[in-house]
């Protein structure tokens, strides 16, 4: 499972094609008050996870790249665009090391950059050839609408201390997963899959979504902000219900949930993120966390276990140890 | 061209329809946080006039309610997520007489309430039955693209100072008759409208459009809040690019522009507004408006007058009156 030399080169040239297909794209548009905003967030990389999944997964069933580029960059347009106006939500000045787009900004060209980078995303989109075009822009437009609700149960949630593990996956998988899994759905749908690859393809991309979001609930607190290019400890000083918090306040001990109520009660600072790290270790939370991860990412190797073998299938086996090793 | 008593009841029936269809949509949906503000939006009534335009605009050229009137709705919804992200942007606390859903709530929860609307107006869209859904897919993204680049241009003039009547002409093109012009043809493409059919009844929704907005600037300062259900002259106050400050900067006499200098440089109270009006009458502004209102009332009706007689037709020459004669 470990990362060919070829599959590696698979992934950065897959992540060069999207960011060259990105790269000035709307430089020349007016009104720049519009779209410089969206440009700088298209220029900030990424990992481009998405595009990259949606390509391996046409490729899976047997498609080639051209058809499905379009959807690919539509994703990634889409997936922008929560960047842009959750990072408005969540007051998070920073995104890729350099000040978010309300930052750099104000909040009203954010919101604006990214209502715009949704339409722009329908419009790559609908490029797209294909016979399947409208069971594809149903599959997008309902994981925007899932995509809305987790991001509001996210937002639900940091205003309550009793969210159970259960409430957690599923606001994850409408916050993180569904992108991802719509995103394998879709290249599988272009590349001619059948109905039980297109499922193995969207299932493998669920759970890796959920993998996703527990290993950035976990990067919080075990990477540094040279890495991530994210405050460290960010997660814990917002007070975000992330797995480790989640597990930490329904399965700690009675003095581990009582800090922490006592900490939720106060300004968190940047001095409790050490504290809450330790008390999330002492519960076992931050182990339950990996174990989850691990769990998610076997799922996920169960299910691309039922395609068939093809050079693609190994870039998405690679793609998945990529995704599983990552540290930002 | 008044409108006789069957026609008023036809706009009747189809505002009542489309409140019908609206009402308790998303009451019972999940997570509240995102679709009560939605439902509340959708609730606060408004003249329903995106939707009837397309309705009548399907009838015009043969078609029957039933093929529209979730294209029909997806209007509406979309212009409702316009309407709640630009009282965000113009920090207009009140909406129809109630407090505009950032007020209600807060901006956050706008923001994401309007991202929701988005993606619940293509699931509308995508609910209509017909084998030219990809063309009018296309035409409402595109549609999308231009709302943006209006209320960016529309911000971007803010700043300025000299913008001329031809770039406030382009801007209102955008921001406010791209959403009827795409209504009518999407209407009229779903009537089964040949291609002349679907050009008279875009360009008679463009020409609505204009006057529609200039209207609107007009009765900022003409009406009254109870009436419009917005403080009394607040374009005035906000330093709002509208056709009579547009006019009255580029066309009023040498004291006329420097005294409104002043006032912009100024922080503008509600005092000033009655002598921005009087300002507006003396220089001719008031009534360059009136002129250009009444052109493409003009230019809208000869656009109506190439459609063969319908019921339909008569129905859009009462609602063009209708609309003439509004007060808010």
């Amino acid at each position: 499972m470990a990362a060919s030399k070829s599959s590696t080169n698979q992934f950065s040239e897959l992540r060069l094609l999207v960011d060259e297909r990105l790269r000035n794209v709307f430089t020349a548009r007016q009104p720049a008050i519009l779209y410089e905003p969206i440009q700088y967030v298209l220029d900030g990389g990424g990992k481009r996870i998405r595009p990259i999944l949606l390509i391996l997964s046409c490729q899976a069933v047997g498609g080639v790249v051209e058809e499905c580029l379009d959807a690919a960059l539509a994703v990634e347009l889409l997936h922008n665009f929560t960047l842009v106006h959750d990072d408005i939500m969540d007051g998070d000045d920073t995104r890729r090391g350099r000040p978010s787009v309300h930052k750099k900004w104000d909040t009203d060209t954010a919101l604006l950059a990214g209502d715009g980078l949704v339409a722009l995303a329908y419009q790559s989109l609908f490029r797209t050839k294909s016979t399947k075009i409208d069971e594809i822009a149903g599959i997008f437009t309902d994981g925007i609408v899932e995509i809305c609700e987790g991001q509001a149960l996210d937002r639900e949630f940091e205003a309550r201390r009793d969210v159970t593990i259960d409430e957690y996956l599923v606001m994850i998988g409408k916050k993180t997963a569904s992108l991802l899994t719509i995103s394998a759905k879709i290249g599988a749908l272009l590349g001619g899959g059948s109905a039980s690859e297109v499922h193995a393809l969207a299932e493998f991309a669920r759970n890796l979504g959920r993998a996703f979001q527990i290993q950035d609930d976990l990067l919080d607190i075990t990477s540094t902000e040279e890495v991530t290019g994210k405050p460290f400890g960010s997660d814990v000083i917002r007070k975000k219900q992330t797995y480790l918090l989640v597990h930490a306040l329904t399965h700690g001990d009675d003095a581990a949930r009582r800090r922490l109520d006592e900490i939720l009660d106060s300004e968190i600072a940047k001095t409790h993120v050490h504290e809450v790290k330790t008390i999330f270790e002492k519960n076992g939370s931050l182990a339950a966390a990996e174990t989850a991860v691990h769990q998610y990412l076997s799922a996920a190797q169960r299910h691309l276990d039922e395609l068939p073998a093809t050079p693609a299938k190994d870039d998405l086996a690679s793609f998945l140890a990529y995704l599983s090793n990552r540290k930002a």
